[in-house]
């Protein structure tokens, strides 16, 4: 998407790989000593070694440090810190943990583990769910109030569910994926309040979380409310998960994630190493990645301007095509969209004509994939169907990125609105 | 352990990470242009970039002749490669497609399905069968016999399997890990007429195809067998895995392995692929390390003496390194042990006296792990007791790997010895 790499990050990578290029004198001097860095904390001064499952212990420290400056002050372990392939893996891994069977007390019939996820979700969660054989619980976002979470839908999703699964597990995503809001504090806590009545185990997807345009949106972990929220909050059991494919960096194809995981019964912990351990460790340039991003060089170091201003011009950039995006979505006639307030999606939903809808059905089509393909044959532009999302009964949206670079990006919103104009036309 | 990475590997991993290098003359031609031509694969020419599941496609067509140089010039389709995060990944995901329960004809049961994996075995395949809840079937190699596959064993393994479960893989190791043993031709022949024969998809682990130490012995393709068996063998479904992680390369921290999959229904293929979508794509330096491997320098490129040179060294020393074990085992009374003829293992027997088993039992141990933890806190020597990885009744074993450099390895083998003699001494 032409997202330019941040260069202290392939720096140090780059001498990681090759460490003979120390010796000549083209990079900064803070690449080669966070480079020797890394290299030390690795088995035999090489990042070709196999790492511990839980990863380098020098930058699960760089991790632990960050989290802590994050979340002003606040304690983290760094053995708390379990370094992955990406985000995914360790949503993957860790979620397989709660996969178990409750005999229900009246029926005596076995349930599943229950997952709550937000409606839309990324599809990573209902595939995993779907994989493992747990139960999937959906609750819908409240678009009309800017995807936040409404507590007594929370409530009701939980309810309904009960009867055929034994909820464990509430996932949250913020800011949201592929709904771009992000969660004001007092969500949140109500959020963290709900979980701790009901007993549930708290997965904050916080991938997006230097992803913020909005000027009035910040983001909060899950972690520092918890904490501010002091006792019983304080001591809930939480996973956190980060990654190096978004924000700033977009680094995708190093695969570099974490997870935070606090208050958690050691045995699930010694359960979750064991099994992780299985595919031995991450990749250590993965894991090299996240030494980079959660340990930046500091003012003063030779690196810190150019990181700093390369990390501002991408969220900048960002942050002007997150306006475009709402701008030009809601002014054309049968699309609305909420603010894009973060992450790197805008999730509009399209007014679909009765006789649009009729013609999907005649093919077999979902109304928002027949209008996608209609738009990608026609016009080359290519968003991905709400459907594939899920999303309330009878509406429909797509999925578009903000990651196209700005000529790019506006060329495609024209595309966008003259095909939506013809299509209204063609089905009105 | 002290082995010197590849230098073409290095250096093309380092510029692909930070092209900006490419301007500068350091590296040699042949570097640049392959760092040019993966990075030319990768989307919008970034390794940062998420390729898709299956991995970069000319990284897989790298493979795809590879291979068909490898086995003579035989087909290789590079739609058959998937690269992954290193062969575990791989062979962790294909299994998940054969874990289906089948009803039991006569009681109406539901059987898991079964796995046969060598004894003593890997023990990513017993954990993994484990927690996939399909049944293992284990068949022991022929100690006496060089740890060679018995084909009367395998058919007592299978028969006695089939009340409990339904066995669908058989899986071979070769080289063999930790046995260290290399696969006679008419052995490899004689296990693929007998998956033809029981209906048994095979597992071929060759993640050690390079690492062949014994003139006698030579590394042959369970692919190539296959083709040259001819008819019906050639038509048999097949998966076939290797990695960055074993051989000259070593590099266990780039996780990059790929497995061939071959003759194998559509349906199922399709299934793998969307399950390994869950992840993305694995680490696209892992793959282009896949890619330096599988297609090495050519004569006359300004790379290949080096390359070559560095390759040949490195399974010299290890060469040199199998035999100092194999005689120095020997040496020592007490302790059997098989040539190591290939990959990087020794399994040697160790004949412990009654007294010392008796004391293992007491402290609630195996008598080879007692023995392990003595020789540990002795001598400051690690192996992996034989128990760890199944073994025949009453019979124990320790693995050690060749890799240590020459000289801390002869320290290792005069402490092992040093110990041994007084160990016995004690027990006698």
């Amino acid at each position: 998407m032409g997202q330019k790499p941040i260069t202290f990050i392939r720096q140090v990578l780059s001498l990681c790989l090759y460490p003979e290029l120390l010796n000549i004198s083209h990079f900064p001097a803070d690449v080669k000593e966070r480079a020797r860095r890394i290299l030390n904390g690795c088995g035999g001064g090489s990042i070709g070694a196999y790492s511990n499952s839980s990863g380098v212990d020098c930058i699960r420290t760089s991790v632990s440090e960050y989290i802590k400056n994050r979340d002003g002050g606040i304690h983290c372990d760094y053995e708390n810190i379990t370094l992955s392939g990406g985000a995914s893996t360790a949503i993957r891994d860790f979620l397989a943990m709660f996969n178990t069977t409750t005999e229900d007390e009246y029926s005596g019939n076995k349930l599943p583990a229950g997952v709550m996820v937000p409606i839309p979700q990324y599809p990573l969660y209902s595939a995993t769910i779907s994989e493992y054989g747990m139960y999937q619980i959906g609750y819908y976002l409240d678009e009309s109030k800017n995807w936040s979470l409404d507590m007594d839908e929370l409530q009701r999703a939980l309810n309904e569910a009960r009867k055929v699964c034994n909820p464990r597990v509430l996932v949250v995503i913020n800011p949201g994926n592929p709904t771009g809001q992000v969660l004001t504090r007092q969500n949140i806590d109500n959020i963290i309040e709900f979980a701790y009545k009901e007993n549930l185990y708290l997965f904050a997807d916080e991938v997006y979380q230097d992803n913020i345009y909005d000027p009035k949106s910040k983001f909060h972990s899950f972690k520092k409310c918890m904490y501010e929220l002091g006792e019983p909050y304080r001591n809930m059991e939480l996973a956190s998960f980060h990654s190096a494919s978004k924000c700033y960096m977009g680094e995708c194809g190093l695969r570099g994630g974490y997870v935070e995981i606090i208050n958690t019964d050691p045995a699930v912990i010694a359960q979750f190493r064991k099994a992780i351990s299985a595919r031995l460790c991450s990749t250590v340039v993965g894991q090299a990645a996240i030494d980079c991003i959660t340990s930046m060089p500091k003012p003063g170091d030779p690196s810190y301007e150019l990181f700093q201003e390369e990390k501002r011009k991408t969220l900048e950039t960002l942050a002007k095509k997150a306006k475009m995006t709402y701008e030009a979505l809601n002014s054309i006639e049968g699309i609305t969209c909420n603010p894009v307030q973060g992450a790197m999606y805008a999730f509009p939903r399209i007014h679909l004509p009765p006789k649009a809808v009729e013609k999907a059905k005649a093919l077999n089509q979902e109304p928002d994939f027949f209008y996608a393909m209609q738009l990608l044959e026609n016009t080359g532009v290519c968003v991905v169907p709400g459907s594939g999302f899920c999303q309330r009964e009878n509406t429909w949206h797509f999925r578009t990125t903000i990651l196209p670079q700005p000529d790019v990006f506006q060329d495609m919103l024209d595309r966008l609105k003259r095909f939506h104009i013809n299509f209204m036309q063609e089905y009105k």
